[in-house]
């Protein structure tokens, strides 16, 4: 009685960017442990089939829970969303094994990895992260903001597209429009925003702005904000969204 | 007779890392334009269907080529490795439309998202994409190698995991070796780097080394090198790979 954990992700949310390697994962587990609206978007696969949902902001715990279970013999699924290896969750469980018991390493662990957020909301409007480009949380839970202004600074002043994850919380409600106000000190006002709200779910909303207007755009704990360069273009189409892409070749930065 | 054009990513090459919005596209395109290798691994699915295979480093007559068929009809597919949106074809494809004919942007086009190599080498060794993280192309053929080196200044002076792709190829054969050298001076020697060749392929081979001895290892086209940061940790396991991660949580960077 060897349990085994699996660390999947759903992609953005509609059911066809999940892999098959993830549908096959989820319909062998006895287990599945998730955020609540996670494994929401999970079809029943077998009737046998417990499922743990916690809330947010609690991923050790639900690390070590999950851990549990499949030192205890399960076959266990955590369920993130996008992909499991991007501000999800299969660094907290490669945490809990690093500071659980030794037995925890000796577990049948794998990560399959998923269409993390960015990848889906630049697909959806053409090719923004078409050449280099970071992907930065905005969350300061776990990290003076300091570092994160430090970081902006960094990715704006050497030319990368910027894919903002967690722009917005209840909790923390400031530090979208205060990153927007950083970047505008490296950035022409011209440059290329999108915010992408719940994209490929019926709910997908999508602005494309520029980066002076961007503050007025709401977003929510669903929204993914790319920031483009000096590089990135927009292509007007008739009767369609716009097509937004940061070319192939790059000139020297100007900052 | 109107055509369309749709761009996919075959993901790091496993079948079943392709999602079923990838593969019900494959299924009713009628040309398939893309690198030979990358066609190769597409399962035939219909007799009639037409396969354009060009060379590498052709991305925008190849672009050019699926949007001429796309114009006169035809339900193509441009198929790209990984994700089409990051260092593939979706921003070639995006380029050539907005110089090509104006008809070209009414062409019904669309891009699917896949798993790209970085999330697929990050998944089979932990979670090194575990907190903020840039994607670097180290190829200077389409950008001048003294852009490279600044981006690889800010990302490693800002405390990024760096992933490497384009990192070696016939005719770039001391690029890697450069970079390596550069990221020295913001590292120290016990940084952890990955080295993903062909991950989720029968060839793969993975090697994890400390940046001090990054430069002994081989890489070639078909390899994505992770280079972590002073907080990425790897987590010995007995007789498995080792697990790699990058904690969500960061404190200052000391650099």
């Amino acid at each position: 009685m060897s349990g085994s954990l699996v660390v999947v992700g759903t992609g953005p949310g509609k059911a066809e960017l999940m892999t098959p390697a993830t549908l096959a994962a989820l319909a062998k587990a006895t287990d599945l442990v998730g955020y609540g609206p996670y494994l929401d978007r999970i079809p029943m696969t077998r009737a046998d089939q417990r499922r743990h949902a916690s809330d947010n902001r609690v991923e050790l715990e639900r690390a070590r829970h999950a851990l549990s279970l499949a030192a205890a013999g399960r076959e266990v699924v955590v369920v993130s969303g996008g992909d499991p290896g991007v501000f999800a969750m299969a660094a907290a469980v490669c945490e809990e094994i690093e500071s659980g018991p030794e037995s925890w390493r000796a577990l049948d662990v794998a990560i399959i990895p998923g269409i993390s957020a960015m990848l889906a909301v630049a697909a959806r409007i053409g090719a923004p992260l078409g050449h280099d480009f970071c992907a930065l949380s905005l969350s300061d839970n776990l990290q003076p903001w300091e570092l994160i202004e430090r970081r902006l600074d960094a990715a704006a002043g050497a030319g990368l597209v910027i894919a903002l994850y967690n722009p917005v919380s209840r909790a923390r409600p400031w530090q979208l429009g205060a990153a927007i106000e950083r970047l505008r000190r490296h950035l022409p006002p011209s440059t290329p925003v999108i915010f992408g709200r719940a994209v490929t779910r019926p709910s997908e909303h999508i602005d494309i702005v520029t980066l002076d207007r961007a503050d007025t755009v709401q977003a929510d704990m669903a929204t993914l904000v790319i920031v483009g360069t000096r590089e990135t273009r927009v292509v007007a189409r008739p009767g369609k969204l716009p097509l937004v892409y940061t070319p192939r070749a790059a000139a020297e930065v100007s900052a």
